[in-house]
């Protein structure tokens, strides 16, 4: 099959700009050195292809990740790197346990008691490392460790995420401040004790000590908030569109917004300016002549993990090939 | 069942709200006044209670849209208000067309070519009058209008899309504007032909004469965008989440971006700050005391339209009583 018989909007995945990264990244973090993050392909193909490259311990943002990664096979080591207090969703990872290795992330007494009632078997201690959102105060770390083992629970160690940093694009200034969030997070480390610490992401992939796995998962399809760091991934995933409508002023393609993640902003499009998206267009200048109906357009998200979200397959192709067809199937929650 | 037992992120539709926006349309625009634009809410039983209140004609805007009205037997009067030349998918509504009545907007040779050429039997002419998007030039509608007859397709009159003025907030203005576009697709209408000239959406569905069938969608469920507008339309959807952390600066619900449409930024919720929304998180600030771990909160959409599209089905409510279960049916392409 070829791309131009793909009914569009179709999310389409360059295989030599993949293999491109996952080598990349094999090569500055080999095996568990990273724990590659599925939310930003929700796609169990695609996690294959990170394992194969040795990456066998995965980060998960949903239940539904982690179930849907141990029902397909790759449930060697699974982190829910996020809280819940869902007690069927923990069941189910409780009862998932029997044939994968689940640890799910704590910050709180609650979410311990709610890991622990519901017969989850090991955890790590969530600490807040600058980033307002989940994970205990760094000074509370020892204590929720203590509570998690009295609750029967193991620790394997501690995880932070410091999210506020990952897109800096003063990339010394980043440097800097990513190694004081480690730092805390260390410190919380040896007080909490354990093998794993885990970390960063893809815009701090380099910054960590091998001692520490990433949770990057940008990195293998990338988009073009990360574009703007200079990193070493090439962009393997864009939207194919077709041109509905071109006149002398702009045109218009069939990627619009409920085929895009748009919280980082417009999408862009090699050699043209985009004006804007609605809920099934792209408006577009192209840079010289005009657009012709019927004509294929490429659209780069701003944000990979949202976009991958929106549809329910990705076209594996090199050039205008289509080799393979990969179910994003760990959509929902 | 209780909303405290569903499962979070979960989609809510309040009943009475949804019945007051139904009554109160349907008082303004009786009937066939209004064409209810259903990829607001991608929902056929949603469409079933538009047509239950007396609008049995219906807007689309994706080939996916038309099919699945058509097999939910909501199939009397479809318009495609959207450019396709899929011809897999023309085929597709071309094939349906034995059940449905199911009309298709063109606005060049190359649309009138391909919906002609897939057996499409009736089409409407897409006229540009101000937003940059899809649609012929005004004078164009007319040798338009002609190339479709030739080519055997029953032109049923015209449309136009002021989404430029949809949110304008001096509604003076807007009333201005909106009669000036009017104006240029009426004067497009009357070089046509044909019984059906098609507009409008929620912000104003109150300005366009009862001869013009308003094609509106968000005002069933309405979202914050909208609501600045102070239309007589209540709130009707929100995502509800549990909150996962909790301490004196902030709290985390899981409510992320995932399960919100962005593209008009961040969502809201009632006495609360929103601080910012990723993946599977809001991060907020209560205006008052500290939230609780296992708390719900209902999250606001800025953008109903995307949202509706990020969920598999949405829970119909009356407070905390579960009412109904209804299936996002009409999501993808």
């Amino acid at each position: 099959m070829n791309t131009h018989d793909l009914p569009t909007p179709a999310l389409l995945i360059d295989v030599d700009a993949l293999d491109h990264n996952l080598a990349t990244m094999a090569a500055a973090r080999p095996g568990a050195q990273l724990r590659p993050h599925v939310k930003a392909h929700k796609c169990t193909a695609l996690a294959a292809a990170q394992a194969a490259v040795g990456h066998t311990a995965f980060t998960c943002a949903t239940p539904r990740e982690v179930l849907g990664m141990a029902a397909a096979g790759l449930g060697a080591d699974l982190l829910l790197a996020n809280e819940t207090i869902d007690p069927r969703r923990l069941a189910a990872m409780a009862a998932a346990g029997d044939d994968a290795r689940i640890t799910v992330a704590v910050d709180s007494a609650d979410t311990i008691d709610a890991a622990a009632t519901a017969g989850i078997r090991e955890v790590v201690i969530d600490v807040d490392i600058g980033l307002p959102r989940c994970g205990c105060a760094p000074d509370e770390a020892a204590h929720l460790a203590d509570l998690a083992r009295s609750r029967g629970l193991n620790v394997r160690g501690t995880m932070g995420y410091e999210g506020h940093l990952m897109a800096l694009l003063d990339r010394h200034a980043q440097r800097l401040r990513v190694e004081a969030a480690i730092e805390v997070l260390l410190g919380a480390h040896e007080q909490v004790g354990g093998e794993l610490v885990s970390s960063g992401g893809t815009g701090t992939y380099d910054i960590h000590p091998a001692s520490i796995e990433v949770q990057a998962g940008s990195y293998v399809l990338m988009d073009t908030h990360y574009a703007r760091l200079h990193l070493p991934f090439r962009q393997a995933c864009v939207v194919l569109g077709t041109v509905i409508a071109a006149g002398p002023t702009h045109a218009v393609a069939d990627v619009g917004l409920k085929a895009l993640g748009m919280d980082h902003g417009n999408p862009s499009i090699d050699l043209a300016d985009v004006s804007f998206c609605s809920d099934e267009h792209i408006t577009f200048v192209p840079h010289v002549g005009v657009a012709s109906v019927g004509e294929r357009v490429e659209v780069i998200p701003a944000h990979i993990d949202p976009t991958m979200a929106m549809h329910a397959a990705a076209w594996l192709v090199r050039g205008t090939d289509v080799l393979d067809r990969w179910p994003i199937d760990l959509r929902g929650w």
